[in-house]
């Protein structure tokens, strides 16, 4: 027998016990005759002493003992004279007898401590050691018990959860796939899913009523910061329901992992916006609401004063960055410069410093006079101490960077409390996208995302005005989850394929076994899928999705740990009957 | 709103009560003037009734609805005149006053029924109209459950689900893996995991402690019956266990699924056999041991009696088929001729009746009188109107032989009871396995399996005879899981290599990361693994895995529903640097 009990159960209570404990060697101590060990396992550390008195030979072995080793010991529970009261176990220690060597450890590349001292791409490396850590198996238990309670929720919600292939079709629309050769259908190929859309739909054409998957996605991106070839969806689909029905059951999910995980109750429901406000109003569909700083149209204000940068712009949107009034010189030439950032693109940037005394000062002296910032003022409700950002240019680009400069603000003002979580839904996104250089519409969402009832008239008319029964869900500007209403009349669905350019040979081609699912009897239906690595990483606290992944790729779609994807024998070429073409590096 | 309520709700107490439902048209008659209509769900059928004389229009509308429309009817819930006990509903129909057509549909190929008049072919490739069936549907519904059921378990049971990269490393070993040619590192492949027993082993060695997944994995194989190039395994994994913990702990998990799905309680422990055992008295390890019928050596008693076959051989066995003495000259050379069929191979098969008068006849009367047959029936412990059959050979393959005929006689006989289930461990399997036509061995399980601490001393003198701490876990006669304790010492896993005949290169070269692994402290670790698919198909009473995956391939790897693989383009073929090989077909 390895262990009677783990190293996180002792406690005072179990004093006299004789118990067996296994684990990894922490750290040890030598105070004089005493040597002391902590043990750890993933419940907890015990402490262990041995005493050269009493025990010399026993002693001097575990003297020996380096860190990570694993070792299985016996003794007596006793009661410490140092209590510890940070850990579980820290009133009692053992009193080892005997003490037996499992498996010896090379110093490990990094500490195993809560901040280890290893870089991000050696802990990669050496992921197995890195998940010994606190905060990793942490994040990775965290990442179990929550998938637990979306299961729980859903079934109990009448869900079912089923599996969808793995090995697909490729579809030339949308990101790009990863395809896998067939060696028995030689130059034909599977591909692996972007998401179970079209299966997820036929489950409702097959009745399902309900489903749902936990479960692993792919795309084959480029290199991007905090993306991941293969990542996990919470994917979800229901019948015979509304928006309405699709927000209020899956808010009630977000509502249970809130108090489960993160102790916060919602008791109102949560805010919705359409897509529209929350671009003019937050310059982004996906809004960090945990504060206010609005943008603020300014046209009809600053416009005709002889400013020709203002003159000649289509859109003037000013954010108030409440007591940043003080703010240096210095401090306003580094905001100029991150709005300037090529990633951000802005060509300047105004602003006014509304003065504690009330007086106003800004960067376009020359063209207003005190009463004209007065009037910004007044228009973004600022008080004195306050600090005025105006951003000019063409509309949708200065939201983009208003958008940008009210985080950066938030961030700098410390009202982005990584404790406090501010959700909401985000809804009536377009239908469609206009792709300027080839002349033509995308679908924002997926060609299957039904127009609103009310916008159906504009499908021929004004096709880029039709909104669609599509929504986000967002929680501290991250877009934890998305989903649409799904077109089920063939009439509607043959309009859209018509809109995107797709001949119904094409939309066959790509779509057929959808398409003739849907002749016969699809139900209206609708759903969306949620991203399960960011919403953990957010309750986890981390800033990247890496760290609630167990084995993680880096941003090259490499696995260092492993090393893949490596070179494949000849002989599996010659079997799936692929060549690979020489190509100068 | 679509519903009020669904198909499989309303009952007698809703009485009056106004109803919105949705649904499919499962079938409608027409009596007079009346209209009834079967609605259909996922929750069940509620029969829609139209009165002519009180709605003319709307009668005629109902009349003109074809088989699976989508309709949305509402009404008023009244008493039914003849009630139909059989269905939840039965007691009520819904007087419809409003109808509307969500979806048409055309004539499906095959009927929607419990018992379907398509071929396996048709309903595959109209899967999402199959499922619409209510034993596809119940299986699928099963599937979700036993899942859920066995996440709870082992989450009560502290083990941790962690999710392992699909994207890993090509292994020579064993099957063959499935491919994913990467776009980033042009020349490397990515392969499919055949399943996650690496990464299980790595998240011991960091210290998870217990672990689990369900999990896809993935086995690229030539044609063969009844599998699935992707399929679903129950995988886990825990530390500081000996091999007795995993059985106790998996049997609890077993004995909660019967209890919970099959309703059956098992008090006592399962039954534990070797696998010498198991060959010995079933020729199979994987026995189905609902019934008796063990084979007996007969060796001692048939041997030198003039009769060549017997004498020559190396092993003759028998069974005793119980009360089947009567069999007619007919069913004896049917017996001989599935026993001679080329996948089972015997050259012949030896039968004595012993008649129910006490005399006793076999096929080889000229070399063996009464007096010795009588031998043999005492050495089966046959009872008169028993049916004794006997084979001989080389044992191996004798014993395989009659592990056929013993099953094919359990079921002619009757005594494979699809309603009885007999579980049971088969325990110490041959740590090796020779190899004649390479001349060396391979490991039986996996090169990590431990061999039993007691043969330790003959992994040097005798590598055949070592047994390793390995375990299947079989019902009635089908490997529903298996497993090992690992190696985790690294003197022992050396031997084992060499063994094997890798060099250390060799061995780095496919393991090193799991060997580097061990370097840092590994504990002592083993694990199972069960098939879902299987396990599901058995409690769900069907043949075929086919029969509980939702979008299953046919034998040759194809999804007929989307006619996947396929071709893709040229563009994302260059994307990959590959070119395809003309090959002649």
């Amino acid at each position: 027998m390895y262990r009677t009990h783990n190293c996180g159960a002792l406690k005072i209570n179990n004093q006299g016990e004789k118990v067996t404990l296994s684990g990894w060697v922490q750290k040890s101590r030598n105070l004089g005759g005493m040597t002391f060990i902590d043990l750890r396992d993933r419940y907890g550390i015990t402490q262990l002493v041995f005493d050269m008195d009493r025990n010399k030979e026993l002693s001097e072995k575990a003297r020996k003992l380096g860190r990570e080793f694993v070792i299985r010991i016996e003794g007596e529970v006793i009661e410490r004279s140092s209590k510890n009261k940070e850990l579980v176990t820290g009133e009692i220690e053992i009193l080892v007898n005997k003490l037996e060597v499992l498996s010896k450890s090379e110093t490990p590349p990094f500490t195993i401590e809560e901040k280890s001292d290893g870089g991000e791409e050696l802990r990669m490396k050496y992921r197995y050691l890195d998940i010994r850590r606190n905060p990793v198996r942490k994040a990775l238990e965290l990442r179990h018990k929550f998938t637990q309670e979306v299961r729980n929720y859903l079934d109990n919600q009448q869900f079912t959860e089923v599996e969808t292939p793995v090995l697909i079709n490729s579809s030339p629309e949308g990101a790009r796939d990863f395809v896998v050769p067939s060696r028995l259908n030689q130059g034909q190929f599977y591909a692996l899913p972007q998401s179970p859309q079209l299966f997820k739909q036929l489950l409702m054409v097959a009745g399902m009523d309900r489903y749902f998957q936990i479960v692993k996605c792919f795309r084959d991106e480029d290199f991007r910061a905090d993306r991941q070839p293969e990542f996990t969806q919470i994917d979800c689909e229901m019948s015979f329901v509304e928006q309405n029905d699709i927000l209020e059951l899956f808010e009630g999910l977000a509502k249970q992992m809130f108090k489960r995980f993160k102790n916060i109750e919602f008791t109102e429901a949560f805010p919705r916006i359409t897509y529209e406000e929350a671009m003019n109003l937050y310059g982004s569909d996906k809004p960090d609401i945990r504060f206010g700083m609005k943008i603020q149209c300014l046209n009809d204000i600053v416009k005709g004063k002889g400013f020709k940068v203002f003159d000649d712009a289509e859109f003037i949107g000013g954010i108030c960055a409440e007591n940043a009034g003080e703010y240096s010189r210095k401090q306003l030439d580094a905001l100029t410069d991150f709005v300037k950032k090529p990633q951000i693109g802005a060509k300047g940037l105004v602003y006014v410093k509304y003065n504690s005394d009330g007086s106003l000062k800004s960067s376009v002296d020359k063209f207003y006079p005190e009463s004209e910032l007065k009037l910004w003022a007044e228009a973004l409700n600022a008080k004195p101490g306050d600090l005025l950002l105006l951003i000019s240019g063409d509309k949708n680009h200065s939201l983009n960077v208003l958008n940008e400069l009210r985080l950066e603000m938030g961030n700098q003002l410390g009202l982005r409390d990584a404790n406090k979580f501010a959700p909401l839904w985000v809804v009536d996104f377009p239908l469609l996208d206009w792709d300027d250089e080839n002349k033509r519409f995308h679908a924002m969402h997926h060609p299957f995302t039904s127009p609103k009832q009310e916008d159906l008239h504009l499908l021929d008319s004004n096709p880029a005005k039709v909104r669609a029964n599509a929504y986000d869900f967002v929680i501290n500007g991250v877009e934890v989850g998305g989903g649409s209403v799904r077109i089920h009349q063939e009439e509607v669905q043959q309009k859209m394929f018509k809109l995107l350019g797709f001949s119904t040979e094409q939309a066959y081609a790509q779509f057929g076994y959808l398409l003739n699912a849907f002749k016969y009897g699809a139900p209206p239906h609708g759903g969306v899928a949620f991203g399960l690595d960011r919403w953990v990483a957010m309750f986890h606290g981390s800033e990247s999705i890496r760290d609630v992944i167990a084995f993680p790729k880096n941003n090259a779609g490499r696995d260092v740990m492993i090393d893949a994807p490596s070179i494949i024998d000849d002989s599996q070429l010659k079997d799936l009957g692929l060549s690979i073409k020489k190509t100068i590096k």
